[in-house]
């Protein structure tokens, strides 16, 4: 059976930019868990939520933050899981803050970083089905189906332009 | 048997940015393979690179790049195997050129990106050792002990240090 | 008879940016043919486009995209045509992301980039003139007539802002 | 016959960032002229080169400049001809503020942009090239020839990389 | 008698954050003339304009522009006049494109750059005033009771905040 | 008795910002004193607030500006007492300039900076009461039920989150 | 007695850049600890560190990192103690990246953040001693002479480069 | 006769930035004086210079300064001259903090800023020499023959361009 896949958070405020994360693993069939855990503000809870992961049967993090968004270095420095990072543009700096906070890692823990937002959330979750399907056929299968999809989207949309922008 | 890592980099002038990451993957014994491919001069070849990464026995493609670094989302649209981005700092700009263009990818093609330069390739290591550590119980103990050296690693640092400045 | 421009844009969301790329071509009586390409989700049909675009009588590629933009930079890998990038401002990033990503290609595969967002778009279709223009006296008459009214409104706007505001 | 193609700079301060542009004219065999003309300084002189420039037989001008980088701008006010722009970095700011001088043109005066610095010089040239390519099919036969030379030498370095790197 | 100021921009849609400049000129007494002269598409209009000035009766010019903003440049190209540059956020880039165009200018040609925007409006020609009270006796009588007048509101906002949040 | 807290601002328009650092000290309950001082408009008033508060009780001053944000700075140049610094994004570069102006002090007189605007001003408040807090027991007592009641706050939220996406 | 002060550090790689924050506090004999601990490598020994800090004497924190430097966070966390925040310059990115992972911090866990690097770290030092001189008169009275011994140095400075210049 | 320049700087590490404006006023003729005067570290020594540099002689003030760059704005707070700002590299951030506290000043107190560094500081020399020529003919003259003699420069390195790449 498949791991799951935990999708934590700073703050309730930065819900609505994950939705498309909850969504995607949804689609696919993958388990997840949302939690609300501050590196900063409960400390201790997102340090146990992270050296607890894998034996409560996860097998990758996604973790959301905004501003000095150190959350998923908090998770990378207490799991051997791998750890997905979403930077929220929370604050006046567009997500810079977050972006680099989340990126910037020293060596030894790392954090595998997606873009800003929400574009960043559904990604991240791509990201987390992309590493469980290593060890799960019938996974890796969906997801095989699901970008194939996703190419048809693309192009019934170029279809659509084409026809309304008939070549002159 | 472990699934390979493929090494793959714009330029040969990335190279010395990326021997942290050949040193890591061969202390930790997982197989891999270093390339050059470009996103822009030899797309054939990046492309039917990532396109039979998977058959040819690869778990995780790192591909390194600078400037407008595409190299990682070109790896990304052909594959779909886990991606690691490596940006490196090559033009005036300091690398948040090829940090944004490797991170900020859109809906549905994830790269997971990690640190500017030398940092970033041993995490992309190390991201790598993570995720086919899913499927490989040997590679992941010797992952926690990797780890568990880290830090010893750090301890006697702190020794050291404390030394050097009696606490007065 | 004069070669035709074609537009290509990453995601069918980017076209109110490039409206002004399509007026002025037709404006200044350009064939153009207006497509959705993903240099990410539709990579075969984005290089199968650029490497037939010369055959089928497209002089110039105009490439528009936002976040890691890489649209340009696959056209300029798969085409020996001259290509025009322009940035899309469609992140929190302020398109800073699009404009580096578009900007900073490596040596071997220029990107002519213009400016972010709508702006850019205009300039392109005027940049891909100026280049069919070479090959074509009849459009390099309508576009020195196109610059001399854009001066001409310049200089109405000017009576009219002097009179606003008599020198006092 | 070919147009020619003329190279201008702010300062001869610039002058080592652009002979990879004289040197890759004179590989493809393209006639070019090389000047040190300030938008700022020489006004007059630079207004009145872009004004003649289609006339004495430029298809092109290369304009080089860096800090508020005004000069490939103040070619394209005054010339109907089409304009490449290379940033500079000669402030401490590392050519972003020549970047951005130079390819945020308003509506109206494109003016095509390549990257900072040699690299974007060795652009430039080629560029220029691809446009005189669209009415000088030897020209064209030229650069095509170039490109396939340069996909070869990456594909040298591929193998190189691979040699010293035997796939473990 | 005061030699006057010319404000000039390079769109009309650049009025409305010049507007403090008029009144702040107005409320000082000090004559002014308000022009659209572009760099890019009224080049010759502009650089006569510039070349002029002097002549003319102007002490001073207010120049203001959005993204790569030359205009300041090519007046102070054109004329021995001290000139003001107002950048102006017209992009996406927030005006930071305005700023670097117009603050970095090489050595030789000055312009003296205010902030971004309405506050730079208002500064520039508070600074216009500062010039042209050095030889006009009256005029910085005049400034120096504006500046008075300016402190005393600080403190009467002082005393209603002070009023509103009594010390606890 | 525990000292007071200064709250300066550099204009009326900041005060939105602070009305956080005002509720976080009320709720405290530590004395404050809330004040608009110009570093730039009304230096000498700024500077005799600073050079007197340590005399009138106060323990720490507050110090928001937004733009080219001296204030901050202007009071640690004239007072010995601890300053904080709150960047307010007042201006089209999203308080980065504020950010800059204020954390960038020499050597010698240091001001501590918190983040810009709102979520600045809750933790400026809270650093000025965990300052006064090392010699008033009462205070740190306060502050000590206040940080567990915010713990508190997040694990309900948590606990929300939680309902709301049952682990699937 | 003094309370001490704690200067912790990510990695010893960052002490040359505290050295001025150890010589600052031995010049104002205040008594300090000087720690290699990491938020990433060794997040248990840094939480450890911070939770019973207070206890073992400690009165202030001072914690200097680079990149997504979360150190003083991770002690801010842990802690009710006033924390500094030195960012360091340790990546291609100048430090911009400390600063922010520093400075941004959310509502609730402050960080008093300073300059970056060595500058930073002097500062440090000064505003731990503000903080400490609020319960140590005889502090507070060598902090004082230090303020106006650094103001003689100034003053001497002065007279130096007045001697070099003769007023012309 | 003429007014004097005072030019002021944060630090005698500044000086070296700065020759080039001494150098300049020196070839144009106008006195001036060079001092060491601190916004932060001498405030009222800098708030008495530029309180009383009007009656002492002194017509304008060019003030140069790092990091968060008050000294110009502190010049302008106190008097009523035009202040010329020039931002200083002194930090890792390559200016850019300089130029944003030094540009962005509010409303009503301008500072009239050059570009970063030494290229800045011959500007804010010859920005002084236009201000002032405005009361004094004799050096408006001197500055006309000095912009000449520049222009006649930069065509004598045109021609030297020239010779060294003859047009192919």
């Amino acid at each position: 059976m498949s791991r799951k896949v935990a999708i934590v958070m700073g703050s309730d405020s930065d819900l609505p930019h994950l939705e498309p994360a909850v969504e995607t693993l949804k689609r696919l069939e993958v388990p997840c868990e949302v939690r609300v855990l501050s590196a900063h503000r409960t400390p201790e809870e997102a340090g146990e939520f992270a050296r607890t992961a894998a034996e409560r049967g996860f097998g990758v993090i996604i973790a959301a933050a905004g501003g000095a968004a150190h959350l998923a270095g908090a998770m990378a420095a207490h799991s051997l899981l791998p750890i997905i990072g979403v930077p929220i543009s929370a604050t006046p700096l567009n997500g810079m803050d977050a972006l680099l906070s989340t990126v910037q890692m020293p060596p030894g823990i790392p954090v595998a970083t997606v873009a800003i937002g929400k574009m960043g959330a559904t990604n991240a979750a791509l990201l987390a089905v992309q590493i469980l399907a290593g060890a799960d056929e019938a996974l890796a299968a969906r997801f095989a189906a699901d970008r194939a999809s996703m190419k048809a989207k693309v192009a019934e949309k170029d279809a659509a332009v084409r026809a309304r922008y008939p070549a002159g």
